[in-house]
């Protein structure tokens, strides 16, 4: 039947065990509904971990599942109520739907709804397939200007944005971002787009800051290993902060690096912790206390962070391109995830089935 | 010389060593200037830790101080500028004068001030004296429906109100408070001050939970030895708040609690560590990511704290008079802390040396 | 049809011609719609309103319409999705469905919905009816001690809490409320519920301002045929509150009474417009501005309210029964509106048509 | 005597009636303070509206006053206790010093200071004299590469500064700046570094407009002699924004530019009265209420506005230097000051009485 032999999906069936499979094309299911035709695709952590782990969290595959979320397509359909979009709109997808009736759905934080549907997250498939649908209000039009391939890219960009606006950044701060991968770097930019003036970069790998250097950080710092407090001295030196800086922002989510945080931070400041490490750490909770330092979680994405990635890049405030190295065609997605699983490039996307 | 044979002061030389001496009698020292007589002084956890230790964190006693900082007196002198108290007023006395020209100062957060002078904290001696000198902005004359030993419990009144503010408490919310001492205590009373609804007291004693159910606790619950996670569980079925409480307040400083609340706190809550404890704790931080709770430290009290504290007993809405256990006379200081080192009841006053 | 004579409906036509109608029985239209059998509904003043005037700005009765919207009911069928409620729970109605889809209702502000469908709001239909369809997420179950009357009183009660949330009330502060008609004495009653010392009820009919003492205000004022100014100044004396006013809530529209609140709010004050009145009025921009006033709107009610107020009627933090001047027959609801708007009483309930 | 031949000053006897006098040069009073020889001064519309009218509002010259308040200038003596600044040090001075002990003081609001000491406010004396005391948290280092006149445009841009934070401008967002005089033409170019996308300059002079396009704004707009709302209307028509503008400021204080603003601000938006003008104007209260906006007043400025200023002109984001229209000698301050009023320039700088 046309229906299974139409929508190519790249599938995880279980930890290192994946294949291109036909799937059903989706159909409307609403009239507030659209199909996209998925034109790129990035790989994220949390896609290889998938891969390599089978779960993140409580989250643990149990079926077959389709891989992917960083997407931007292309409409091929709109159901009858929706007056924003037109079939041949190009779109980049927020890949997670909210139920819309509960507490965090009504009071304005979706990004914590309990029902959420999000996409490459058990059960729910993912967008590394031929055709996606999603409600219309999760998908933005892209200007003319706005490539596909940035538009892949607003998926982490709205990450970002997220945790910048969790750090409540205000012009003239002085913010240290822990971990240089593509979250990281991203906070550096949009950190800088909310008028931050020092933006300190810190990773162990030099090479990772040469580049963080060159794309937004202001300054660039190699933690040793030696106790945090000492690091975040030594920190605090190189950035000529002796009280500490406003903000620092993980996104490592390394035992040391949230150490070092909490004491970079000055007091009455702000720690978000973005990145995704161990369940419980070591964690210098009366520095946090008499400092009276704002520590926040900061998850996904939620209202206007998607419209803000897409103006960001739009304006040209921030660049996402410089962090593709690399783009492949479908049919060589795993490659691409063993290749990003070995550290190679900052971020690899994925062309859909369907382009040329 | 008269000076130095009209202010006797309890005054500690090192840890366990402790003596009664005459100290000079302050002279107003600028216009803005009160000179208070002290009635009465309550024992807090910090005094009886610089008698056991000489030091807390980075505050080292390294010569002989007066102790005590919760106090209220009675005023014997005013600045030629302080036009709104008179000789004779019956004054709560806050205890930190912030130097009025930092940034934390000039932007509301006076208690961050890091050149605070704050009483019975090295090296600025304590109010366990006969006469205190304070700015007039920083005594609180009290209403005469208010005692002076009412007075000297607004110190610990400050610290919760501090506390809740932090914690953002607003009507109808549940809120949970680990530690059933003075300042836990004093938090379940601010809370439902606020319109808490749910106000649950959590402590290892049991008969401390009697007293908080009988006080301000609208629930009580005792801890196991099993993981945090368990333990947040059980109190949450107890709650029927499967979902978490709104806040969750800690003001015992205890690891295993901490641990507790955050698997307590609903998504989007807010944690508060006001008790002081270990430096560093093993702590849940991916429970906080992925649930983006806010945590804040709450350290002293700030602006407005003391005010509304007074306007909390003054108004009835906070009966500190229950917490306290016994009054003694300014002579048996030594004996006094020996007890609240030994937990014998919730709080010791001690007469000012004058006082009758 | 049996569809169109068993739900009994009092319609208005245009001004001051109402009919009562059979009105076809709505029915399930997705798995979230509840069902409720109406026991009782509040007249409100905006239903009075557009019984005389067949408008209300923008909103104009352009083909028949059913008023009412303050009411309560019983469950008799549930979608196949609802999981928290039951055929006979007994609820408060939220009469207001957002599109869950725009700006204002992703982030928290449902409200300010542009494509709200509100009861008795043209072209809606009300609740003056025998049965009525809602999302379920917008009924809330009365726990067994909250009566159905109690719950129709929660509409205008979750106006008061809206403004109060506008007005940041806080433990100890003082607020004036402008008017003294149901939205002004539910704002005073939660005001002092959000922990308000000072809650001031002003109204220009002395007998109002009697029941206001009675029921919640700290203090009355009338004010005097004089200029704003004059009248601020001697409210701010009668308050000893020379500085002004923490807060200002204003539920008259009347334009003296907003002059008069804009002169009576502290520096750094805040008040909110509550009452609906004149399009434009004279107002003091430039006390506003120097004293770096925050004035805000507050239009009914969105995220929280409707819980907030149930939870204070729940816990008897604000008794609702004191407002209901009277219970009537569904068949008198013209000779009720004809009451309200003479001005009799403080709140006029009508049985549903199916209510003994 | 000496000190009162080496001070000379520019001051206000009495409306239209200036001298050039000597006056005592000030001395050190305290430890904490400084002495600045003036460098420049800018000419602000308050100070040509004191020269005018001899008052602003409650502000009455009852005697001889100094004029002036926008000022840089050179530290020449610094008290005992003064650590950051030295002999020789070029700074900006921020001209009202708060009495550090009020509320508003202690709550971090100090630009609401009922004792605020402020320069050319009746009764203190202002900056167009050679030597001004300070405390010296009020003054500003300048970095070596800002130069003196910069330093003196720092007030303005403060005011700017202030007035955008109360905007709560976030990166993304639209703004309406009414009024393209010096402080407009500032909040134009501090909420474009505050990374607002749209920022629509209004004003009735087309040549305003031109510098305000040059300068800082996304887009321009003459009003119409139509009614607010149809000016709104075609506002947001050009802006293609059809929900309103997330904000609005006005820095004209004139009545039918508010009254737009209103109309223009989109639902849950703010507007901030930045500007001064009539007392009461008419005001479409309504709009406020239903769209529930947010008006705040802004005066002056307040904690930390300075600092950023001088933030953004250091790193290059806020070019003040195009504003300077002319510097003319101490001597033609009063020709100055005419050629203010008539409308010549932007802003028109005066060198000290000292400065080659």
């Amino acid at each position: 039947m046309a229906k299974t032999t139409d929508n190519l999906s790249f599938i995880l069936n279980k930890p290192f065990d994946v294949t291109f499979a036909q799937q059903a094309k989706p159909e409307l299911s609403s009239p507030y509904d659209v199909l996209v035709a998925i034109n790129y695709t990035g790989i994220c952590g949390s896609d290889v971990h998938y891969w390599e782990h089978g779960r993140i969290g409580s989250f643990i595959l149990k079926e077959p599942m389709v891989l992917g979320h960083e997407s931007a397509g292309t409409i091929t359909a709109v159901g009858s109520s929706v007056t924003n979009l037109k079939v041949g709109d190009r779109v980049a997808l927020e890949p997670g739907t909210p139920c819309r009736r509960c507490e965090p759905c009504l009071s304005g934080h979706y990004n914590l709804c309990p029902l959420m549907r999000f996409a490459a997250t058990p059960p729910y498939g993912g967008t590394l397939t031929g055709f996606y649908l999603s409600p219309s209000d999760f998908v933005y039009k892209l200007p003319s200007h706005v490539s596909l391939q940035e538009g892949a890219l607003l998926e982490p960009l709205a990450v970002a944005v997220h945790i910048v606006k969790q750090a409540e950044i205000k012009p003239g701060q002085s913010v240290v971002v822990m971990g240089a991968g593509p979250v990281g770097l991203l906070c550096c930019a949009v950190a800088k787009s909310y008028g931050a003036s020092v933006v300190a970069s810190v990773d162990i790998q030099p090479s990772r800051l040469e580049f963080a250097k060159s794309y937004a950080a202001t300054h660039t710092f190699v933690p040793s290993r030696v106790p945090a407090s000492e690091n975040a001295a030594a920190l605090l030196k190189l950035l000529d902060l002796p009280s500490g800086t406003d903000a620092v922002i993980d996104a490592s989510g390394a035992e040391p690096s949230i150490q070092t945080s909490i004491h970079t931070v000055r007091r009455g400041g702000v720690y978000v912790q973005g990145g995704m490490g161990k369940e419980d750490i070591n964690f210098p909770i009366m520095e946090l206390c008499t400092k009276e330092i704002t520590v926040k979680g900061s998850f996904r994405y939620g209202s206007g962070d998607y419209k803000l990635a897409l103006e960001l890049v739009s304006k040209g405030l921030v660049d996402v391109t410089k962090l593709i190295s690399r783009t492949v065609e479908f049919t060589e997605a795993e490659q691409a995830f063993k290749d990003v699983k070995s550290g190679q490039g900052i971020k690899v996307l994925i062309k859909g089935p369907n382009e040329k």
